[in-house]
């Protein structure tokens, strides 16, 4: 029997079209894109395409793409690039940041703002946090332990406004919005210049594409420095020999996401419904983590009294199925889950948390086959 | 007719071992190493043994191997990982380095030592350079443009001297040496232990590995942080959900270049000699670049008397023969190599310098036809 994987915000399959993109660059056009040569410039052609690729689906200009070996790398690049630049300014975040926001971040000067109970920032207490020495603020785009979509339109909105108050009042200090993207690009419009951001962090390992791709958007402008210092390449601010394969990869895996993220919607949204339906009606004393309105459509993170999250995955492990209990990058720390404490859990409560993510190759009898025996064993 | 491919410096076609070793970690093992469930840790197994492979060859712990996205961020973390928790201390380098070192370097109190004419540094003036508030000296192994292999156990030997008598006068600032063994790894023994080294940097993309793959090793003890932060990865030191098929792409390439090195050596010692017999029997007014004796087996650097390096180089592409005139990520700017400058050539002599770079594909006809068109387009 196939095993049942429902852990797709930790990792996914390579798409098989990914997989083919990337084969002539292991040992045909191996070259170095910087070299001279034909060959070489052949390379480079591919990574320009591949860069072409990129910008076209975030709406924005080749020439503000860096390709980045991964999401974590992509929102550390935004962060100590943008804060190395202001050595007195601030940063704000959000409680619900993934670690690769709020780890670098912490070397700064950082204020959080509040969720509320339903996981969506609350703007107003955003708001309050922003004073006139903040320079960057980093929301992400939809969470990856409770799929909770936030405004990015609407927070974008309100930093450009603090931006043209700033001018009036002489204060030359730039204020930019950093979005990472890193569990959004499957199923949400990246386009920059729609949702108003600065810079965005897409993540290749998360759209079924390389591990330790990705890519950040920085907008043209942006006062930013390197943090990875060489070659110059990538417009400077990532330098190593570009890796061409991964690159390629990465844009046809966004490329295929992109343009199958309303079907996907669509279906993983009736999976999501059958999902939360089975669940409340076989098992009793459980509450639904997170909005149900602005949901990633592939996200049930779900507490249920009294269980104890990781015997319950063992016991899923052993029945051939794979889920989380959390951020996999937390998977391994003792710590409660820093998202699900801010929107209110008790530590309890957290322990008592399960996170199922669905993907391309989630079935309605698998999810039927979970929910049976996950009622079944937590007896 | 099949291209002739003279620069095995700037990138390798991946071997066939590398890709297959790869392919099962693509779309079915693809699997968060952090993830607690079996297939989770079948990938972490894997990265387990991969790690376990390239410390093998480096002679050190599993714990002390730091995967890396590349040779340029291992460099990167090394320089700013150690600098930056000693604020007032200082770096040496030499002026062979590459640009990975170079930059970072330069954003510390960066002093840089002499070379000689033959492309060794001067260890005399290395140890005037350092002082007692020394704390790290980052030297390569060996030369990407002119092959020159350094006497890494001379230098690691002054290094410890320094070091206890450090410790007699009570100045506890530690002193490490960081090498950068880019360029070595196909070639020379990379044993942290018998070189004597603190840290070591290896480079996938150069030794038919995949690109932006690599690794840091740091050894234990050595205080030393992270440049990227998020989920701790990597000991910490490299945050980011780990490329598990990337690591052990790399692992592999590290073992086939280590298993193949005595007898590419002597393989590759032959077709240089070869090449400089030929050269010096058809062009005259040429000089060989870098010592002859301690050198990089496939590395050929020859300044060739009133040539144009650009123009040649655009000729030989025509004639289907790949070289270079410098290491890849300087071809596309405008300054002279820094390299050829620090041992002693003029613009005039660095803009008529070619650098041939030999590798396992290279044949001795490939070798003769190369000297051949080479001769007959310079006439």
């Amino acid at each position: 029997m196939k095993k049942i994987y429902l852990d797709y915000a930790a990792a996914t399959p390579m798409a098989p079209e990914v997989v083919k993109a990337m084969e002539p660059y292991f040992e045909e056009i191996f070259y170095n894109p910087s070299a001279t040569y034909l060959s070489g410039q052949k390379a480079k052609a591919a990574l320009d395409s591949a860069r072409l690729q990129v910008a076209h689906w975030l709406g924005a200009k080749p020439s503000e793409i860096v390709f980045t070996a991964g999401g974590t790398e992509a929102n550390n690049l935004a962060i100590h690039g943008v804060m190395n630049q202001f050595p007195d300014a601030n940063i704000v975040i959000s409680g619900l940041e993934h670690d690769s926001v709020r780890q670098p971040a912490s070397l700064y000067n950082c204020k959080t703002c509040k969720v509320n109970d339903s996981g969506f920032i609350d703007t107003e207490d955003l708001l309050k946090k922003i004073d006139d020495q903040t320079v960057l603020i980093s929301i992400m785009q939809a969470n990856n332990e409770i799929g909770t979509i936030q405004p990015i339109k609407e927070i974008s909105a309100m930093v450009r406004k603090i931006q043209s108050q700033r001018l009036k009042n002489d204060n030359l200090l730039p204020i930019y919005l950093h979005v990472d993207a890193a569990q959004a690009a499957n199923y949400l419009d990246l386009h920059v210049a729609r949702l108003g951001v600065d810079m965005l962090s897409v993540n290749g390992g998360k759209i079924y594409g390389p591990k330790q791709s990705g890519a950040l958007f920085v907008k043209a402008g942006t006062q930013i420095a390197p943090v990875i210092f060489g070659g110059h390449q990538e417009h400077g601010l990532r330098s190593g020999t570009p890796n061409v394969a991964s690159d390629i990869g990465f844009a046809k895996a966004l490329d295929v996401a992109q343009k199958m993220r309303q079907t996907e919607i669509v279906r993983l949204q009736k999976l999501q419904n059958q999902f939360i339906k089975e669940l409340k009606t076989k098992i009793s004393n459980l509450q639904i983590n997170g909005s149900l309105k602005n949901r990633l459509p592939n996200n049930i993170n779900v507490t249920i009294d009294g269980i104890d999250n990781e015997k319950v995955l063992i016991q899923l492990d052993e029945a051939e199925i794979m889920a989380a209990s959390g951020s996999a990058c937390g998977a391994s720390s003792e710590e409660p889950s820093k998202v699900l404490k801010a929107i209110g859990l008790n530590d309890q409560q957290i322990k008592s948390t399960l996170r199922f993510t669905m993907g391309r190759q989630t079935t309605e009898s698998e999810i039927t086959k979970t929910v049976q025996i996950l009622s079944e064993l937590i007896k």
